[in-house]
């Protein structure tokens, strides 16, 4: 039947096919946006249902066999321009997993990992790993389950990794993690040994509102369109939109630790320049989605790291930040600022983890989750063996499961396979910023006189418009002239603390 | 086939089924909710499509005779409980209407209203009714469809009127604002004839935040539950809901005029009161939905008018405002802060109308309604016959359409028929109150102490907690003793004014 139709009007069918799904998923979205910001108490029951009901409404349509025959017919089609051929593609691959997921596997999952979040918070509550305990042997046991069903080669764990990041397995993680350990130790002793920085000033009492305020101005500086987004509070901060028009970003102010509201402005306002950067025009197609879960935190990282923790940066933005708080920041050089806010110091909770130390957090649960997945490590084995890696790798004592293996919320929901990509994403980062850096011979300067629209623009063109076009190290060649290469990360950390440390 | 299944398989179908299907229109609304108060503007265009791809959605699985059968098999099923059974009979009620209706009626009367909408704004702006005359042809011609595809006995506008208000027709209507009319008009007279009542204090400065912590003081006495639901800001107040555990008002501030919060917050809560009252067992059927608009809008208008506008709630009330406000109302007791917020003075705007003027407002669009759908006016005709009208019967002349027939939104959205309502809404809330005084002997008193939770319970037992089970005049009688009386609404107000303005 499909080959009596014109390849414009197989194409007009399946983009407005995939456009209804994308209506419903970010409808889903706007309604988990909801969850996070305003939900009263009492509406979370109908509010999961809501949920629910949406999500099983975009499986079953996008596994609709008849969507896999327009796909097929649309392949196989020699008439498609570049961009087209690309989207149909990359459909087809999502398709192709996708089908092999029953949507009663689906919302056996769904209600696992609702039960599962609830648990985590009473087992955060309660202090207890206990509490979660078979809740997670639950979960794992699915995810295992998905690994099956999904597909993979030489390990279970590599089915789960690829969800997040096409292309990761675990032998690329292992190496990447291998080259990068020692490197990152040795320059914590070297750090270790030195005098520590003082930053007692960060946790004198800043003002909410003024807080926020700051905030926002630094938002709208570093080039967030506020016509086609917002800024709200929320418990945990979170980037999440309905379309690159409308990109939301979410804070949390702490009065007594400056660092909280600042960083998370600036890290959310990363991910959401990188939406807001998405074609418009592919809305609810590959090409108008992210290219991985790594390259989003790659441009999260980039500003929060590269521009939001540099020297030059804050040497334009620290007059006004001293403006806004003049107690509390009278006696703090722009200098001493800096270097407050790049202290390092190893300690128990990723999030709160310093440029350095942050990635032995994160190899740790990748080492954790690899071996949970393949059965190495029982569930019950994970108190034991969690305090065990921070103490060998962190040299840190963990005093109890809250601030220790019930610290994350991920594997609640279900996200098995989501932390690599996170210090990939700080790869990246280092890799892109310096690529543009020697491409633009004025960034620096630009940057230190408060301007990184430079730098936007660079990032508009190398990365964000691509969408989905091409894979993480694709990109990564494109935008810097060659793959992941760690030592770009390295020297960015070795310089900085070099010079912040003094050794 | 269903032949084979037990009755309370079949109804557990059914309700799982309708309760999908409010999923999806309580996602809906939270897409509506989010536009009028967060949305950032560019937003608005994907955001337009997903709320078409919910309403789709909602309507298809409505109308798909798989539901239709199984209500009837249910229907004929003698072994239902009373709730059922009156849950299927509404559900099968609602089914054979919408299923009249074509999905492709639905998306062109969808489209319709959503380009009316901008040239509605266009034309206010502009100022011009001619911006919007061609749109509104089409909207009036598409309803005169849509009374056809309903059907009708005697007049067309009958069809309309029926889907806010069941039961409601051109004779009904007709009859009840030809007893109002001429008592209406002649307090009028006596009104104006006396001296005016002095409230200019009312326009003084009220700050914001001042105005916004005072009407969440407010609605939290009123008994609005804020577990269940919460308060925002928008253009124009509204109130939504998600389910009866998440109900959301809002609310709009002017600095110059005290009146806009003030009773927008009650009116509001008044709104939401019903809707936290409707059973939440009942989620997505019949029984868990107001029974009416003209039931829904005697809940505001009780609380904005017979409690809100009077003087023994005041009296209490007062001293915590003039406690917020002590310039501003220094120079006023609560006798005169009473008869100011009841000042009469017919004017130009409905929105801002007192209870004696407001009715006109809605006769007036009620004629034009009934008589531009039977083709007796036509669109071209509506400023000359509008302002005529309100010179006719409020003795007001009407300088330019924005302050005349470009005022109401509700044609712009495809509501016709929606205004009686209105003006039914405020009769039936003064029978209801008059019934729950003489009822509860210590009404009176409590509400002189600033306590309506008495009232509150005897609407949640009288009228919320029966949902949809009876019709209008049927709740009214159940809860009142008789069917609408207009006497009680005449002697409310005519008690009202003679002790304001000592006639």
């Amino acid at each position: 039947m499909t080959l009596t139709k014109s390849t414009a009007e197989l194409y007009t069918n399946y983009k407005s096919r995939l456009q209804k799904i994308a209506d419903v998923k970010y409808s889903a979205a706007v309604l988990q946006w909801d969850q996070e910001t305003y939900l009263p108490p009492k509406g979370a029951g109908f509010r999961g249902q809501q949920l629910a009901t949406l999500s099983e409404i975009a499986h079953e349509w996008f596994i609709d066999p008849s969507l896999g025959q327009l796909l097929e017919e649309l392949q196989s089609r020699g008439d498609l321009a570049d961009d087209e051929r690309r989207n149909v593609e990359l459909s087809l691959e999502d398709y192709n997993k996708q089908k092999k997921f029953t949507p009663a596997f689906i919302r056996k999952l769904s209600e696992a990992t609702s039960r599962s979040f609830h648990t985590w918070i009473q087992a955060r509550n309660a202090n207890s790993f206990d509490v979660f305990r078979n809740d997670l042997e639950q979960l794992v046991q699915l995810k295992k389950e998905e690994a099956a069903i999904a597909g993979y080669e030489h390990h279970p764990y590599n089915a789960l990794l690829d969800q997040y990041e096409k292309g990761s397995t675990v032998a690329l993680l292992d190496r990447v993690f291998s080259e990068i350990r020692n490197p990152l130790r040795e320059l914590l002793q070297k750090i270790g040994a030195r005098p520590q920085i003082d930053d007692h000033f960060l946790h004198s009492h800043f003002p909410q509102q003024q807080q926020w305020d700051f905030g926002m101005r630094l938002i709208k500086q570093l080039g967030f369109d506020f016509e086609a987004g917002r800024q709200d509070l929320s418990e945990h901060p979170f980037t999440t939109n309905f379309s690159s028009q409308d990109v939301r970003i979410t804070t949390r102010v702490d009065e007594n630790d400056f660092n909280h509201m600042t960083w998370s402005c600036i890290h959310e306002t990363g991910h959401a320049l990188y939406e807001q950067g998405l074609p418009a025009e592919e809305y609810g197609l590959p090409l108008g989605e992210y290219a991985s879960l790594s390259i989003h935190e790659s441009q999260s990282r980039l500003w929060e790291n590269n521009v939001g923790r540099s020297l030059s940066w804050w040497t334009s933005v620290y007059p006004s930040l001293q403006q806004t708080f003049p107690q509390q920041l009278k006696d703090a050089s722009a200098e001493q600022f800096y270097k407050a806010i790049n202290k390092v110091q190893p300690s128990l909770i990723r999030t709160e983890a310093d440029e350095v130390s942050y990635h032995f957090h994160v190899m740790i649960r990748y080492e954790l989750e690899k071996n949970l997945i393949n059965g190495t490590i029982s569930v019950a084995d994970i108190p034991a063996w969690w305090n065990e890696s921070y103490n060998t790798w962190l040299g840190v004592k963990v005093p109890d499961d809250k601030r220790g293996c019930l610290q994350d919320v991920h594997w609640s929901h279900g996200s098995f396979g989501y932390f690599p990509t996170y210090s990939l994403g700080s790869f990246y980062a280092a890799q892109m910023f310096s690529a543009a850096e020697n491409q633009i011979p004025t960034l620096r300067q630009s940057i230190g006189s408060g301007d990184t629209s430079t730098l936007l623009a660079w990032l508009r063109e190398k990365v964000h418009r691509h969408g989905r076009r091409y894979i993480s190290e694709e990109l990564c060649q494109q935008a810097t002239g060659k793959t992941l290469d760690i030592q770009y990360f390295l020297s960015y950390l070795l310089d900085k603390y070099r010079n912040i440390y003094n050794f």
